[in-house]
């Protein structure tokens, strides 16, 4: 029962060229997936209340807040990442644990790489330790953990922030081990917390306490030695069963990074076979609002009980609502950020054929599948069997659709030939000298310029 | 199921006249306690060691650390109290719930009071609200919680502190629900980092992150409404058993200060009867070292599973050995902070008499009795047996007694002269126009200098 030293000792040995290259691929891709999500939350009111409420305690501003002007501490400057990635609950989930992995992670790697040169190789490979240390702390613990109601976004979290810092500060092994035990005692996030703000404040705060555990474990403040596998450890503390042989079989060999999966839609991931059903009638029958009388969707029984809203007036009701999910398809092709506004959800259009939408639940449908009939004004009818929803693991966004999903979110907070920067840049991040030039291609203009100077 | 908002409510409009006046003079002792702990821990290597990790971290350096002569932020300042005033473990308890309360609340409260002008009556009535709250989230999840491995210092305490800050920043009701909802998707501290810097941390991190929460909440950062009583809220998330109706029973009439401990000792609780009725023969014979020859003890059984350290050389080896406890009782009259060093285990005369000390298990008697055989050189025979140990509840430390605990400690951090200008100041914070006043009492004179100045 060591695992947790072993773990410890497997993040500060590994070499970067021991990462294969296709999980080395799988990073880039989560990485500019991350950076999206960021930049598409970073406006956010979370957002916003968090900086106001902590800026004033904020440390030397050396670190940049991905998509903001203001500069806070790299501490400070992780949880605010972590709020702003995760606040639309559009950011990557592992389907085996239930984690957004990347965000508690990369919110720290970006702000460390704001103030500190780190090359794109060894950015990368710590983003990689990182995930791995947190899906191998969560698999462990999972499903017990979850479904006794942790958010184990925040609390595996934890661990994933504390490997990552706690490899580019080049922590020795004892070290290591305690910035994992001070990760550990620090692992918290209650489910209870969805539907408000702090649900996004869990990979902040995961992020930042995290970033803290590899500074304090480096300036040779202690904690326990075993703080994943023992009695009063993390595992028997926070799940009811529990396997920590998890954490360290396959080490180096399996990454869950292979098996990491990014939303297309902002919203209830049940509704996502409908809503990709829909974007392909309309791109390939070139669709339009005006053209559609009538839909009829075939659901899994699941989505019914959870996304059956019809009659709705805010964009947060539109993310329950398979109708406004099939609606926004047909009629514009697509369902991102701003389909889930207060104005998408008012669009007479939208309403119409949401409200007009019958959704039958049809048990032989599985979750990833969805069964789409659409009248058209000129009589026509379309059909449309979704077999495997884009975005799920045997069916995932391509590059390209995950640059499309960046562009759309990041143009909330930059300038579209600074989108154009980043995104290239993020495919080339391996070979970046020093991260910071992407850092300063994800923040705004006139913040960017006054930090080049 | 509204126990959040029940207390929120409370604790948003209590008003100080409404503390019975028995319960404001043991927050005195409570605060009196609590500041000589923070002061006699304040140069151990734990908080130098959190100082020299986070201190770059630090945001403007508006508020004392106490004891020290670095300046934080409020937010640090609170961590960096909290580890303070627990690293010895000499800090309070109330033994209904095993919670250290008066930590992660008072240190919350004293970074506060060093930046921000609090007169003492609302101090006072501030500390008082963050115990009560504390201690009652405790009562709902004991024993379970804390059987189960949590470290109930760290979790109920985020609570403490959140209501305390919150309160002084006058939240209205639906942000003090929102600042518990913060503290409790933070409730952290496993029982495996006993032994080592992170128990301490706990409570510092507990009254970091409540004073964050409350912060947060202000801004209108939100949180779940029911953090403390949902399916997946605090209470069911963190003990196999709970009674939430704790949180609210007897609001504003039955008070956990009440049954707040202190301990005269800074070891495990099982040796303080040994060490009590060897410090009461010392004191009644004018004993001396050379004058022992041979000690003998009954003590409860669990005391020999605890305690049982004889052969020794570390200061730390000395909290769990009954038998150094007697020795340094019997040959010093008295069992602080200098007793626990190595050179006190290693003192020859303290090394004679424990090494040739006896313990008998005795299942007759409680864990606050013990029974004390003393012969000397002269051949005479003392005996002494123990009812109740000093510091229980029933026999509790006499103000005297706080004071003198409190001058032991201090004089590690401050100037004697100084040390008494603490004390008096502590007697009469209620009266203190600012509490600023006893900060700056509470830091080396250099530093005082500089604030007053």
């Amino acid at each position: 029962m060591d695992e947790t030293r072993q773990l410890a000792e497997y993040l500060v040995t590994s070499r970067a060229e021991d990462v294969p290259s296709d999980v080395r691929r799988e990073a880039r891709r989560s990485i500019l997936n991350y950076l999206g999500c960021a930049l598409g939350g970073s406006r956010e009111p979370a957002v916003d209340a968090a900086i106001q409420a902590l800026g004033p305690y904020s440390g030397p501003a050396t670190a940049a807040v991905l998509g903001r002007r203001e500069r806070l501490d790299p501490l400070h400057a992780s949880l605010m990442n972590g709020i702003s990635s995760h606040v639309h609950d559009y950011d990557d989930t592992t389907p085996g644990n239930y984690i957004h992995p990347s965000s508690p992670v990369a919110s720290a790697l970006f702000a460390y790489a704001s103030q500190s040169e780190v090359t794109g190789r060894d950015f990368v490979h710590a983003f990689v330790l990182g995930f791995e240390a947190e899906c191998r702390v969560g698999n462990a613990v999972f499903p017990a953990h979850y479904d006794a109601g942790w958010h184990i976004t925040g609390t595996a979290g934890v661990f994933g922030a504390a490997a990552a810092i706690g490899r580019l500060r080049g922590l020795p092994a004892p070290r290591m081990v305690w910035a994992l035990g001070l990760a550990a005692t620090q692992a918290a996030g209650l489910r209870e917390m969805f539907g408000s703000m702090a649900k996004s404040f869990h990979p902040g705060r995961a992020a930042q306490n995290g970033y803290a555990a590899a500074l304090l474990a480096e300036s040779g403040f202690t904690a326990g030695e075993h703080a994943i596998e023992a009695p009063r450890g993390f595992a028997a503390v926070q799940a009811a069963r529990y396997d920590v042989s998890r954490v360290t079989r396959g080490l180096g060999v399996d990454y869950d990074l292979r098996v990491n999966a990014y939303k297309p839609f902002p919203c209830g991931i049940v509704n996502h076979p409908a809503i990709d059903g829909c974007i392909q009638l309309h791109d390939a029958h070139g669709l339009t609002g005006d053209r559609i009388r009538q839909v009829r969707l075939g659901v899994a029984p699941l989505v019914k009980d959870l996304c059956n809203k019809q009659r709705i007036t805010r964009g947060l009701e539109g993310k329950f609502s398979v109708y406004h999910g099939a609606a926004v398809g047909l009629a514009r092709g697509r369902a991102g950020l701003d389909e889930y506004t207060d104005a998408a959800v008012a669009d007479p259009e939208i309403r119409r054929i949401r409200e007009g939408a019958v959704a039958d639940a049809d048990a032989a449908l599985t979750e990833d599948q969805a069964r789409i009939t659409v009248e058209l004004t000129d009589g026509t009818v379309l059909e449309k069997f979704v077999e495997q929803s884009l975005g799920n693991l045997r069916k995932p966004m391509s590059d390209g659709q995950l640059e499309e999903k960046f562009r759309r979110q990041a143009v909330r907070a930059l300038p579209e030939a600074q989108v154009e920067d980043a995104i290239a840049l993020c495919w080339r991040i391996d070979t970046l000298a020093d991260v910071g030039e992407l850092v300063r291609a994800s923040v705004p203009e006139a913040e960017r310029a006054e930090t080049v100077g």
